[in-house]
């Protein structure tokens, strides 16, 4: 039989860069008690993503952030606004080029994640943030 | 017990731009009686967006559509697939630099935006065309 | 009654490019059984993409191809995760900039794709690989 769970995992950002959830994110999926099913994750904010990415070079996260400022550099003077600081708008722009959705299909207990794949926050702030991520899973224990 | 609606819903737009569609996505998901449950849309088109993104400051979406003209600038002679004009190519690139496709779970009959979260329709064609949203509403009633 | 199917999908590529899979993916909802539905698809790989773009004119794919060239060269001197090649990172780049994720509703037995929409794997990487997408599918036979 089909059922679903909803759960919010918080997740605290000391300053611009990549945290890793794919461990948090497992725990909801077998707490749920789901074998087979599709897992949701949706981020409640504007000015950061989730991506799934490479777990293990640490440096391809390394490229993607000095990738990710020079396509779109604090402080550009295109931007309006910048109530903020010089990070606000750059941010808004991250997160429309990435994702707040994420929909990974769950078998054996476990997500599908591929062998070198990791869910990751991207906090796109300098600042310190916590950050909301609703996490549906649907399911069945077989 | 879960179960699940598929419906349409058309937008016009009127030019290059974002057009708020929360209200109407909202309305398909109460009508559906979903307490709890995940709302999938997909947009049918190759040349507009689905993004969700900051519903306060309008500034926020001014900079986001100059950003993108200057990342993707029309008429660019980098292009072959001009058809339709100097707009028609830009706008199936903004179109992969983004998305059509967005899924957002439901608790207590809300879809689960962040306070600061609309979603919406980015058409990036310069003329009106109207556009379709497959929606998909999935949950139980409690 | 709800239920719901996973199922993998091999794809061999033979070089940088787009392949089109909407048959195969369309194959495995009609042998779900399902006729109104949600079908997920996850790629399991952080140097190829999964995209919905237009299926009829292939300059559409090749001006894709060349203004993500351009806009994320190859060899690029910013790049310290340089392991493969000069491609290696740029495909993470690339991957990052589109998705691995997407989720399109089921109607009448058919994937809800507008007229124009194909869905394709994009390989970002040079040498051939074969790539693996977990295929979710939801639904019922009504």
């Amino acid at each position: 039989m089909l059922r679903q769970t909803v759960a919010t995992l918080k997740v605290s950002t000391g300053r611009r860069g990549f945290q890793e959830i794919t461990r948090q994110v497992q725990a909801l999926v077998s707490d749920a008690g789901v074998q087979t099913g599709l897992c949701t994750l949706h981020l409640q904010h504007t000015s950061a993503s989730l991506l799934i990415q490479e777990n293990a070079d640490p440096d391809v996260r390394r490229d993607l952030e000095r990738f990710f400022a020079r396509l779109v550099p604090d402080g550009d003077a295109l931007f309006i606004h910048t109530a903020e600081g010089e990070d606000d708008m750059p941010a808004h722009v991250r997160t429309a080029l990435t994702t707040v959705n994420l929909s990974v299909p769950v078998a054996d207990g476990r997500l599908c994640l591929g062998t070198w794949q990791g869910i990751y926050l991207w906090e796109h702030r300098h600042r310190p943030h916590t950050r909301s991520i609703v996490v549906h899973v649907l399911g069945e224990n077989a």
